[in-house]
C-alpha cells in the first residue's frame, strides 16, 4: 500500500463543517508543483493533487534537509510532502503546510510544455493530454463531471430509466446527417464483420422509443457523430448527447421537463463547484453565473416559430441587419435569427414551437394545422439552440405515409410498427452535452469542453 | 399537457411510507396490458406501467360503458384507466384498482410478436425492441440501469472525477485487438476525414492516465469495441466499459477499489432492485441473490498466479481432468483454470496476482523479481474473471524499452512521457459493465443484457 494522503479537498471540507484542521496534524499531501518561489532562507510552493480546484500553499525553510534540492523543483513536479498545518485566517487561505519533509516522487525534464505563464487554449489544444493541469481544463473537466452526474441524478430521481443505444448501428436516424462507416475490411465493406454496411450512430431516438414504450421514461447518454466537415466553435465530430423520451407525454409536458432539466443541472452545478464557476466568471466569461441565475429565476418564455418569424420581420423593418434577411414564414431559422430572439427580443430563454413541417424531421407529430410539428428548439442567450424535442407521430398511417415519401421505411419497420403494438402520445428531446459545458462554463469552443475533441482534420492521440 | 398518471412506484412507495392510498382515489393510471382474463360478469386486467417492475390488478365489471370492448382487450394494448384503489390486505397484492372507465389509448394489431405464454431468450433476441415488456427485460434493463447509477454514485462519492475518453482513436490501446476502422470514403480510408488511419476505441485507459496524473483520481465509463469474431456467450463487439485510474496508488490500493466497487453495486442493487433480483433468482438463475450476500460478507481472498498454479497442479495430480491440462509456469490461464480456482479453491471471489510478463500488457509494472507483473484478475464463481487490473510501469527507460521492443512507441509518445512529467506511482483497473451484469443477475448470455447487442453478423436495428 502507498501512504495514504489526506487530500485538499478533505481539508477544505473539514474546515467548512468546523473541525479543528489542527488534530490532522501531523498531515502528508501529494500533489503537483503549480508554483515555486524561494529565497535564500524560505520557499513556498502551491501544490495542487487534483481532488479539489484550489491548491494547498507549502511553506519550507531552511531546516529542511534537501532546502537546496526543494527550492529547484519545477512546476510539474510530483512531490509527497509531511509537515504540519497552520491556520493562517489572516492570510487569503485559510490555512497552509510547513513542511518538514519533502520528497520528489516524480521529476519533470525539461522539455515539460507547461509554463507558469498563461497560455492560449490553441496552444493548450495542441497537448490534450497536459491540459489538464492548468486551471482553466481542471476546472472545465471536473465540472464535466458534475455535469454528467446532474444528468444521472435529474434522470434517476425522477424515475427515468437510462439505456444503452448502441454505437455501431444500420439505421440513420435523422436521415441527415453524413455518417461515418464501420469497417473491418476496406476491401469488402459491403461482405464485412456484421454481413452489412454499419455505420456510427447520430442518435439514439429511435433505438431508445421501443423502451418508452415499455418503461415510461427512459433517457439515453452516450457518444453520438456526425461526419461534417463544419469548421466552426460549435461542431465536432463526436459528441455526448443525452436523448430522453416519454410515454403520456406531449410538448407541453416535454417542455416541463427540459426546463426542469437545465435548471436542475445548473443549480447542480452552481453548489458543487463554487470555486470552479467563481473562475470562469472571473477569468472566462464575466457575468456567467449571474447569467444562469437569471435563468433559474423565472419561467422559460414560449414562442411559436410564426411569432418567432414576425419578430424577426419586425427587427428587419426596423432597420435590423441580418447576414440571412430571408424570413418568410417556412425558412430554418439560422443562429443569428435564434440568438436576436433570445438576446434581443426575450431576454432569456425561450421555447420556439410549431415549426413548419418540412424543415423537421419525419418522426414528428403533425399539428391539426396540416402545415406545422409538435417541435420545439430551446434557445438560451449566449449560445443559440441548446435542446430539440419532439412529440412523436404517433399515428401509423400518417407516419407510414411520411416514411415511404422519404424512402426509409425499409429497414424501420420495427420502428413504424411501435405505432400498431400498443402505442402512445410521447415525446423526448436531445441534449448536446457539450453544448450545455459550453453554456453553464462560458467557454466558447467545443474543442476545449471535450478531453480529446475529434474535430475534422484534428485527431492526435 | 396530458392528464397526468399515478405511477404503480409511486403507488407502491405510498405504502411503502405508510401512507393512506385511500387519500389518492380517484385514481388515473396509463400503461399496457399484460393479461386480460374476462367472464361474463367480471374482468382482471394486469396492467404494468414501466414505473416499477410489478403490475398493478384492474378490476372491471359489467357496469363498464365499454364492458364488451374491455374484455377483448390483447396484450399489449395501451389504456388510461379510471378508477379507484381498494385496499386487498387479504390477497397476494395489497390493492388493486376498480375500473370506471377504461380508455383504449393504443390497439394492437394481430401480428404483435409477443405473446401471453412463455417465450425463448433466443426467440425474443431477434425482436430486441419488444424484448422490454417482458417481465425478464423489464427486470435486467432496469437493474442495468441502476447498476450504471450505482458506478456512478461509488465513483463520485469517492472523489474520482468521469472523463469521457473518445471512441475513435489513432491508437490501439492492448496493441491486441481486432479494432474497427472508421472511414467516411472506402475509396480513400488513409486520407479521409481524420487524414489518416484511425479506429474504434479497445480502451480508454491510455487516454485517462493523464487525466489521473491531474485529478489523482478519474474513471472512464462508456462504450468500446473489439472486432473479435468470437461466438460466445461473454463476447460482444460492443460494450461498455468502467475504466478507474488512481495517482499514488500501487496494485495493494487498487485492489481495495476494486473490492469497495463490486460490493457497492452489489449492495446498490440488492436495496433498489429487490423485485427484479427476487425474479431473477425464482426465474432465472436459483441462488443468485445467496451468492450475493456471501460475496459481501468476506474479504476477497489473494493469491499469486504461482500459488494458482501450483493449486492447478496439485488438482491435475488428485485426478481432475481439465481440457487444457498444460499447466507450466507462465501458460495463460484458460476459463476453465480461473473458474476451479474461484469455485472449488476459494468458493468466492479471488484476485490473482503477480503474473508473468510476458502474458500481459507492455504498460504494467515490473515487479522486482523481473519475471512477473504487478497486474491482477478479480476472478468469482460463475464468471470468472470480472475485472483486470494493474499498476503502470512508472519507469522511463523500463516502459519506454518495453514500447521499443513491441514497436507502439511512434503514436505514443504522449503516453511515454506522462513517465518523465512528474510521474508517481498510478494503478487502474477494466470491468466490463455488461459482463458485472451478467454475474449480478445470473443472466448467462451478453447478447440478453445489452438492448441492442451487437455480435458478430447479428445486427438488424
Amino acid at each position: 500500500m502507498q501512504e495514504k494522503a489526506i487530500t485538499i479537498k478533505e481539508l477544505y471540507d473539514e474546515l467548512k463543517q468546523g473541525k479543528d484542521l489542527l488534530k490532522s496534524n501531523p498531515v502528508y499531501i501529494a500533489g503537483w508543483v503549480r508554483t515555486n518561489r524561494a529565497s535564500k532562507a524560505v520557499g513556498f510552493l502551491e501544490i495542487n493533487d487534483g481532488s479539489a480546484f484550489k491548491c494547498v500553499q507549502v511553506v519550507y525553510d531552511e531546516k529542511l534537509p534537501n532546502f537546496e534540492e526543494a527550492s529547484h523543483f519545477l512546476t510539474g513536479a510530483c512531490l509527497g510532502i509531511r509537515g504540519e498545518i497552520v491556520l493562517t485566517p489572516e492570510m487569503k487561505q485559510p490555512f497552509e503546510i510547513h513542511a518538514k519533509e519533502i520528497l520528489l516522487l516524480g521529476n519533470v525534464s525539461e522539455d515539460y510544455p507547461l509554463q507558469k505563464k498563461r497560455m492560449s487554449l490553441e496552444y493548450l489544444r495542441e497537448i490534450a493530454p497536459m491540459r489538464p493541469r492548468t486551471n482553466t481544463f481542471n476546472a472545465l473537466y471536473r465540472v464535466r463531471s458534475k455535469l454528467a452526474m446532474a444528468i444521472h441524478s435529474f434522470f434517476q430521481e425522477n424515475g427515468f430509466v437510462y439505456v444503452h443505444t448502441p454505437e455501431i448501428t444500420t439505421n440513420d436516424a435523422e436521415g441527415a446527417g453524413s455518417v461515418f462507416s464501420v469497417i473491418t475490411d476496406a476491401k469488402d465493406p459491403v461482405n464485412d464483420f456484421y454481413g452489412k454496411p454499419v455505420s456510427l450512430t447520430v442518435s439514439g431516438q429511435l433505438h431508445v422509443e421501443p423502451f418508452a414504450l415499455a418503461f415510461g421514461k427512459v433517457y439515453t447518454f452516450g457518444p453520438t457523430f456526425r461526419a461534417e466537415k463544419s469548421n466552426t466553435p460549435r461542431h465536432a465530430s463526436e459528441f455526448w448527447m443525452i436523448e430522453p423520451e416519454m410515454a403520456f407525454a406531449d410538448l407541453e409536458d416535454d417542455m416541463e421537463v427540459m426546463e426542469g432539466c437545465i435548471k436542475y443541472c445548473i443549480r447542480y452545478i452552481l453548489e458543487n463547484c463554487p470555486d470552479e464557476m467563481k473562475f470562469f466568471d472571473t477569468f472566462i466569461a464575466k457575468g456567467t453565473i449571474e447569467k444562469l441565475e437569471a435563468v433559474l429565476a423565472k419561467p422559460f418564455r414560449k414562442m411559436t416559430y410564426t411569432e418567432g418569424i414576425e419578430c424577426l420581420q419586425s427587427a428587419v423593418k426596423a432597420g435590423h441587419k441580418f447576414e440571412n434577411p430571408n424570413l418568410t414564414w417556412g425558412v430554418d431559422l439560422q443562429s443569428e435569427h435564434e440568438r436576436y430572439l433570445t438576446e434581443e427580443v426575450v431576454k432569456g430563454p425561450v421555447f420556439l414551437t410549431d415549426y413548419p413541417k418540412q424543415i423537421k424531421a419525419f418522426y414528428m407529430k403533425e399539428n391539426p394545422d396540416g402545415k406545422t410539428v409538435a417541435a420545439c428548439d430551446c434557445l438560451v442567450p449566449g449560445e443559440g439552440e441548446i435542446i430539440g424535442g419532439s412529440q412523436r407521430e404517433d399515428n401509423y398511417d400518417v407516419l407510414k405515409a411520411k416514411m415511404d415519401k422519404i424512402g426509409n421505411t425499409q429497414g424501420l419497420e420495427w420502428y413504424l410498427n411501435l405505432r400498431k403494438f400498443g402505442g402512445c402520445v410521447h415525446s423526448g428531446f436531445g441534449i448536446g452535452f457539450d453544448r450545455l459545458l459550453m453554456y453553464i462554463t462560458g467557454v466558447a469552443n467545443i474543442r476545449d469542453t471535450e478531453p480529446y475533441p475529434r474535430t475534422s482534420s484534428a485527431i492526435k492521440y
